[in-house]
């Protein structure tokens, strides 16, 4: 067991919050040789179960292999090479490497990804904080921001030269951008999933989207023997209204087709939880010497997998930013930070919501808004640029 | 002056309605040899008048073309090869050649297309009454469906096989078949289009679609002397409240752009109204011996310039499939005329509602909703798939 380190007092980066983006980042600055810190409030074996989500797109499986974190990845992870949607019931596949000159997509969990980076950061460094509370963030707009957190009951302080919020929506970095420099951008979508896991291998070879009148169903996976599945459910579901059987049934009638007899394998579900879905973005992402990645900045409804993979491409943006400053002096990259990311985010957002309005069904929509989700969804079927167009968003865009 | 043809009483396709639809309906049947006769409620001055659609795909030209009403169009028509998008005080072209192997769009007004059809069917025949307002259609559920119609003060009966109904959402036909029998599906939209013809050349070579925050506008044109404009207003709007100034200083406001000093020429402005947006399907297309095709069908809102495209593409398979029926006494094709239709009718529907909710302001859209719509039409401007998704649609799928 690694030695925790005593509560540092000084840095060029303090990151708060030792999520995927945190500790990506330090990662990435640690072996460009750019001094940091990550404070996370929580302790290990809590961010290390934490279920998050599990597909990675082309471009960030490559910065975790070319980080040193893709061992265990690349021996575990299911390469996926397409998805398949279900809709007035039939099937459609999508062969994503055909429809985007090779992209294909990776099946693994948030949290194995978190585990390795935690793995490498302990053994190899930079300092990362278990149980450290960030309190504030003061002097933001001077050379020296500092960050106020709690740790083993005492309160200490952080000197930085930059000071990166990783640390969600409802973090301290957010909140430090001051109400009249920020803009929040936000959407609440009427529907929530229910998601669990479950211990039996899952029943389809590849993601299945599944709309229908019964509402959205996502058949997905964690590994050969784990599946993962989400149900569409009204925004105040209780899970206790939701028995194992009737989660199986429910997933069963959403995800039929009429060419060939599907049933799930059903197994014993784990990890049932209500996940509200919600759209949310801040501008700028960076005020003075704070910038924000990941959750802390933007949130987009699980629908397109895009959350952990926009996390990944900000601070893949920040660390060349804030490398660039650390041997050069210019601050150029960092001063393009915020419209370099937004505009990835923005395209992110828009393709959550329109997987997400294009699949689920609005308690309020008629059934004109039906026929024209389902033309849709033909039209992506029959369409080499509107399936490529999803694809090409799907697998992710270029990083710059 | 042609001779108005006595009252007819039997034919073998009775077509209601003398609008582009029945019109060419009845040029297609009667160049395969298919008795027809076409009833029109209003008289002549008043169908050559009416202002609507102007935009032809390539696969209507084609159709013009092909049955002799493509003489003027080939003269006076006028080829555009794209479309322009502003927004965000900048300005992107659509190439459509490039994106869709070739294909482009015609400016012809339907106008036109009317006063075409109706002078050669005054030629050539068939039966073309005018001031004929249909009443009532009876027995279509036996093999001699009677269309009942007022001419000249008194009531008459014409016998058919088949009873065609062009006459429009409100029109008689949609009604003749039963309430339980058929499902209408439909939307309205939270703001109109403000329409008027300006008496002065163009002021941009192609159509410009605006996207803005103080609402859509539209930069088309009917001839190279003559602009056709929009605004999107409000749905209550009196046209008295928009004198021509204020028209053409919202017009300007709402296409400018940064990079190029742009004002449209002024001239006199002539046909203001105000045009309510509004989608519609009724399905199914055919019940017993009635048919409907056009807008008795569908309505779409104008922003996609499907509506007489698709009523074309309805005549042109419904022409086809009488013929069949008439030479071979095979149903198949009339068996199958609602659900060969109805797959085009929804990607049109599909298609105006996308353009049309991509490109307005809905009084009630969040910031966040602005910033989706404006991350798509970035996205048109830089992603080959959705441009050529866009391009596909405008200037028309197949016929089959």
């Amino acid at each position: 067991m690694p030695r925790t380190p005593a509560p540092p007092r000084d840095t060029t980066v303090g990151i708060i919050g030792g999520g995927p983006a945190g500790l990506l980042l330090a990662r990435l600055l640690h072996r460009a040789a750019v001094d940091c810190v990550v404070l996370e409030s929580r302790d290990r074996a809590y961010v290390e179960q934490r279920q998050r989500a599990g597909i990675l797109e082309q471009g960030t499986t490559d910065v975790l292999r070319a980080c040193g974190a893709g061992e265990r990845l690349d021996r575990e992870g299911l390469v996926h090479e397409g998805i398949e949607l279900r809709f007035d019931r039939r099937s459609h596949r999508l062969d994503f490497p055909a429809l985007t000159d090779g992209r294909r997509v990776t099946v693994y969990a948030q949290t194995e990804v978190v585990k390795d980076l935690i793995a490498l950061q302990l053994a190899e460094g930079p300092p990362l904080l278990f149980g450290a509370r960030a309190l504030a963030v003061t002097g933001a707009d001077t050379d020296r921001p500092r960050v106020h957190y709690a740790h083993d009951g005492r309160e200490h302080t952080l000197a930085c030269a930059y000071v990166v919020g990783c640390d969600g929506f409802h973090g301290v970095a957010r909140q430090a951008i001051p109400e009249s420099a920020r803009r929040t951008f936000t959407r609440r979508y009427p529907y929530s999933w229910l998601g669990v896991l479950a211990e039996v291998p899952p029943s389809c070879d590849e993601l299945v989207y599944a709309h229908s009148d019964r509402g959205f169903a996502l058949l997905s996976m964690r590994t050969p023997t784990v599946s993962r599945l989400y149900l569409q459910v009204p925004n105040d579901t209780d899970p206790a209204d939701w028995p194992d059987e009737r989660i199986w049934d429910e997933l069963q009638a959403r995800a039929a087709v009429d060419t060939v007899p599907w049933k799930p394998a059903r197994g014993p579900l784990t990890a049932k939880a209500v996940l509200p879905l919600r759209s949310s973005v801040t501008e700028p992402m960076r005020w003075g010497r704070i910038l924000l990645a990941g959750d802390a900045a933007h949130i987009v409804p699980p629908t397109g997998a895009k959350g952990l993979n926009l996390a990944v491409a900000d601070v893949t943006v920040l660390a060349r930013a804030l490398t660039h400053r650390h041997r050069t002096g210019s601050a150029e990259l960092l001063d393009a930070y915020s419209a370099t990311c937004l505009r990835r985010v923005w395209r992110a957002e828009h393709f959550s919501h329109f997987m997400t309005t294009a699949l689920h069904t609005d308690p309020e929509q008629s059934p004109f808004d039906t026929r024209l989700q389902l033309s849709q969804l033909d039209r992506i079927a029959g369409s080499w640029h509107a399936a490529a167009e999803l694809a090409e968003n799907y697998t992710g865009l270029p990083l710059y």
